[in-house]
């Protein structure tokens, strides 16, 4: 037995059980907020200017929340509507009224044929799962360290059936990129042919810092569309899910005047607000960009060691057989293994660690090189992110 | 210038401001909740079973709060989904659903032409808005005290466009009559022609006492459906808002097996989890049944006299002049004006006092005896129920 299987064979007989599915937050981040759970309490006004946040009202959000993401966002309060706990949830929320009711007076997609979406690769799953149930035709744009390839691009928009593309412009999952100004500023100069296109500007790592704690800004979005009178065009998407509690945190979304007017129109019928002693809790233990950033700095301080050791221990066991990014934020790491990426998944599973599904990081699941591999560092405490590290490492010296 | 005219004038010139349009709790029941504030702090262990309420995961809701309302609607809590905040959203996500993807595998309703929908009435404004807004053309059940006519349901049912029925079964908004057993009954026994006919049974005031605190129990469809075999005919909703924070509660939603499996299979696509921690918070604070009755006791207590005052100052004025209802329980008062009822809230707004919209309770707004106007005693201070209440006696006389 070669040396390579003889540690297969031990790492079988231990029956890990390690999930680095998915990019969650590990509990000493959760731990970080804490405090927030004591900051509205029995003995709290529970005002925000004169809205009783205990009752029915205030469908737009808080005002005091809708101005801490107009601090995040750089976008005008006015612009900000602030939802419930998830911004995935407003995503599908405005494709579900783009399908039944259309997008600012033009037809439902329901009744317009074929939707095609553009969708940058490797992508956010949850982003194309949910572009796939509806039945649109994902169609893969490439990318680079600068973002998307914006040629393709320019060109695929002149068909009126395409009407949407997904971005993760900053930190993007699951490569770690960062768009360029240059790529920025070519997304808000596009001319679609379709009226009813939409940027969806998922930009859920804003707040996030560099793993060194430092600030990598990205070209505000609806500062250049200004510029070419282009606000329409994006749905910018904000969330607290990586600075608070995931999954109980507030979302928001912010749109153009017009755009809002019919969001607004859709949405009134829907509930009558969200939850907004949630908001004021939020409003109160963020304050603002400057609070933010101290809150952030400490979960890069968590995140980067995390990083760090799976890239050491990269380092160390794949060169010269894999490639991998060296992501300076975000959520996650990807590894390409050429023709071979279902296969080293597929074996972690037999030594008992799960990892993201090969391909998931592709529409329909397919990657075409079957070759990338997401990895999530965040979620595991250092023992079993080492394991599980070596665990993917030996995958790919087997399959080789 | 004649004595009524005299007062109308009278109260004009007090430029009065007061709302009396939504059914929202007071002050003082939000206050009942306060405790609920302390109960999820930074020193808690926020989990239930395996689940750390703080992160990602549990898209059905955490088992406590499954087990609350399993409790509320003597429902398996197998068979109950907890949400966020509204059920009103869960239903609107519902009627998405059958729009975009269809019913348990039947075609779109974007594909099946003209909707129908049954709307008992009077009934609650919010949910005719809502189906309005999707297009269905809506057909008025006249309602008496034991429910809605179901003769006039069992023969409409029998038309396949028909997909479904708005039921408030326990105090009713806004007669506040309980549905009698064999109302019931006749639900369970439906046989309609479509197969994705579904009832929306939005038992929100479920929990709800009489407003001598005494428990008034409804009959149980789900039950009722088992003994026939149709517990897909139903989606039952539950929520909160009347019993802590209305917009910060919990939702949920009773689903047959088939049910839930093809809305989990909808959901699943949209959002990631719900708010797990406000779950946790409720599940703690309410804990089961008894201690929801000992809850609403103080409810009651806290309603019974803004209901007993309206009530007496009709019973002083109007006698001979208006008939209303009696609710022993729920949130509103029927007045009902024949021919009058637009006039009298004008009236009352040219006072200063601000009624839901005449028609509000009928589809398109349009009461076919211009007669229903929706009193809503629960949110103002005594002083001003009282002074808004003779605002509407005076706006009667007025317009007689």
């Amino acid at each position: 037995m070669s040396d390579l299987l003889k540690q297969f064979e031990n790492y079988k007989v231990q029956k890990l059980d390690i999930n680095m599915a998915r990019g969650k937050p590990c509990p000493e981040q959760l731990n970080l907020s804490l405090p927030m759970l004591d900051i509205v309490n029995s003995k709290s006004n529970c005002f925000d200017e004169d809205i009783d946040c205990r009752n029915y009202s205030a469908l737009e959000g808080i005002p005091d929340c809708k101005k801490l993401f107009a601090d995040i966002l750089d976008i005008p309060s006015e612009n900000i509507l602030v939802e419930g706990a998830s911004s995935m949830n407003i995503m599908h929320n405005l494709l579900s009224k783009s399908i039944i009711s259309g997008i600012c007076g033009e037809k439902p997609f329901s009744k317009q044929g074929k939707i095609k979406w553009l969708c940058p690769v490797p992508g956010y799953d949850r982003h194309f799962a949910m572009t796939e149930y509806f039945g649109f035709e994902m169609i893969n744009i490439p990318m680079d360290d600068n973002g998307p390839d914006m040629d393709l691009i320019e060109e695929y928009v002149k068909d009126p059936q395409v009407k949407g593309i997904w971005c993760v412009p900053k930190y993007s999952n699951p490569t770690g990129i960062i768009y360029s100004d240059e790529v920025v500023r070519r997304f808000a100069r596009l001319k679609p042919a379709a009226k009813d296109f939409r940027i969806y500007w998922d930009n859920t790592y804003i707040s996030q810092l560099s793993f060194n704690g430092e600030e990598e800004p990205i070209l505000n979005i609806f500062d250049e569309c200004k510029k070419y009178g282009s606000e329409d065009l994006v749905y910018e998407f904000a969330s607290t899910s990586k600075m608070t509690f995931p999954g109980s945190g507030v979302s928001a979304v912010a749109l153009s005047d017009n755009n809002k007017k019919d969001y607004l129109n859709y949405l009134q019928y829907q509930l009558i607000c969200f939850d907004k002693l949630n908001q004021l809790r939020h409003a109160l233990f963020l304050k603002d960009k400057k609070t933010i950033i101290e809150h952030m700095k400490k979960h890069a301080k968590i995140l980067k060691p995390k990083f760090d050791l799976v890239l050491k221990i990269f380092d160390e066991e794949l060169k010269d057989i894999a490639i991998w990014s060296k992501p300076t934020g975000g959520y996650f790491i990807s590894l390409y293994v050429k023709d071979k990426a279902k296969e080293v998944v597929e074996k972690c599973k037999e030594m008992g660690v799960t990892l993201t599904k090969a391909g998931s990081a592709y529409p329909y699941r397919k990657d075409p090189d079957n070759s990338h591999i997401r990895i999530a560092p965040t979620y595991l405490a250092d023992d079993e992110l080492e394991t599980a590290t070596r665990v993917i490492c030996l995958a790919v010296k087997l399959v080789k």
